[in-house]
């Protein structure tokens, strides 16, 4: 049985609870706040919910923390820090920063003798072994990431910092001709603008000016100025009615030749459809709390990521059954 | 520089060959023949055709071979000997026998300290590691491997066993009215019927019985008795000039829940769309050969799959670099 802990407790953290629950091997040891633990209702009966002050009194209790925090501000602090008593697992999810963070993880955790897995879920994450696959056995080709449809938080808490706006659900959305494109061979050059346009829900305050608004949105740069984005004005019960879930999603494809001259064109395409992205993603990080306790088990140790793990690792079937049903 | 043998001369070796000049950590050092060496010409210049007898005398100068026999009688006895000698990498593709052939080939390389590889291609290959993936990550859900539009070389050979059947291309094609109910997440039980079509090109003798050769097709058991089958007879003209080419392909679904209650549907979709079979099948082994140098130099020995290949190893990509680009 693997014992697990979860610090942070939002979306991603209810998400995690759901998927232990869907494995049998795994168990949900305790829950770490921040916030005054009394106030925080989780879904699993008889666990306890604690203060992020507590975690040093449970290193003989928890196998692996799986840190549920930020990636702008919480996990850069956070997962060095509880990787001197922990093993760690973290969604760590801004691209740029990965090499930044896994240095500083791996200092922790190689000093500690912890294993610690960062940038777990699915982009970062099964995208990445996607396009680490595609890219080692066609050489030869173009890598192609689209996201969506789905909801953006980053964007849809950007609109909501606008003044007049209550609420904002801003979704990706995947431009179809340049996929096709894409799925076809033709390795385009492809901008910004073409692959991605961004659809906006709105609800405004009462009497707040629309239309500055949606000059707001549009013009807003980094976030929407490079792409077509539409906004549409909507009350707060159509918001709560028809934007409660967070599906998302995407493609990962990349398109090569082979043969003595390049003659054979191939395309590989690995496509998510997420009714649920924070459950989603909370099942990647449980599957790899499994592969961590495997590979600590070996006497691996230090900062990895989804491309050090064998799938085998993953998975809690034997060797047998997957040599006779999987492979 | 890892240096590879390749043991057995047609498609899926000269895919090898093909596979090697797109990787510049690779050289190609000898092909091994059955057949008179003189008779067989490779596209690779300077690279010695030799007979299968004398692979002894390269121990020292190939890191890898790379077995490109057939599954039915070749590999079975094949990769047990040459793993004796050398470090190996075979495609063998017969499902039920792969515990058998595991077995005897760990047997033989866990003896002689060489590490082998089995089963590797797309399927076996990246299609298992893509069920073992998605159904770690969704336990609560359900499989379908659908493939094609393909050639089937091993449905193509039975019908040119027919009398009066001069050649033959068979082409399995999914049904998409399954694929849709599989990609919406309906979790269908499918019969064998439901899920392929069967299309066979035949160019039949001058005066053959046409409608027995049909009849004999449409109702040959296990090959074509479960399916429905479409027989078109063509002239060799046409055989030359439409159904040259291996095409082949097809996509590994898995459909699954997630959530407190299962309130969440989650789809993870694997497509593959080749050009050439056995070329493609060719970049996943040469591939995998840098993978068993990278275990071997870690002390690893014994038969391996696909599923117990981390893989960064698969890349000649530095790790800095993946995890500055990839991930």
């Amino acid at each position: 049985m693997i014992n697990i802990g979860i610090v942070g407790y939002g979306n991603l953290a209810r998400g995690v609870e759901c998927a232990i629950r869907q494995n049998p091997d795994m168990a949900l040891a305790a829950v770490f706040t921040r916030r005054d633990p009394a106030t925080v209702k989780i879904l699993t009966p008889n666990v306890p919910v604690l203060s992020l002050d507590e975690t040093a009194a449970w290193k003989d209790r928890i196998d692996v923390m799986i840190l549920c925090g930020g990636s702008a501000t919480d996990l850069p602090k956070m997962t060095p820090v509880i990787a001197r008593d922990f093993n760690v697992i973290d969604s760590f999810d801004t691209h740029a920063a990965i090499p930044a963070h896994f240095a500083a993880v791996d200092a922790a955790a190689a000093e500690s003798g912890h294993i610690a897995f960062i940038s777990v879920g699915w982009d970062p994450g099964l995208f990445s072994v996607n396009r680490l696959y595609a890219s080692a056995i066609l050489p030869n080709g173009k890598d192609y990431t689209f996201w969506g449809k789905g909801v953006s938080q980053g964007h849809s808490d950007a609109v909501r910092r606008i003044p007049g706006v209550l609420d904002c659900r801003q979704y990706t959305i995947p431009v179809p001709e340049a996929m096709d494109r894409v799925r076809a061979g033709e390795n385009p050059e492809l901008t910004t603008r073409e692959k991605h346009t961004r659809y906006c829900y709105v609800v405004a305050e009462d009497g707040a000016d629309k239309a500055a608004i949606e000059h707001a949105i549009k013009t807003m740069p980094n976030y929407f100025s490079d792409y077509d984005t539409t906004v549409e004005f909507i009350t707060m019960e159509e918001m709560r009615r028809d934007h409660a879930g967070l599906p998302h999603g995407g493609s990962v494809i990349r398109s090569g030749v082979t043969g003595w001259n390049g003659e054979s064109r191939q395309t590989i395409e690995y496509k998510l459809t997420l009714d649920s992205n924070p459950q989603f993603t909370a099942c990647v990080l449980v599957a790899c709390a499994r592969a961590a306790m495997r590979m600590k088990a070996r006497g691996v140790a230090g900062c990895q990521t989804i491309f050090d793990v064998a799938p085998a690792d993953l998975s809690p079937m034997s060797r047998e059954d997957m040599l006779a049903h999987m492979l």
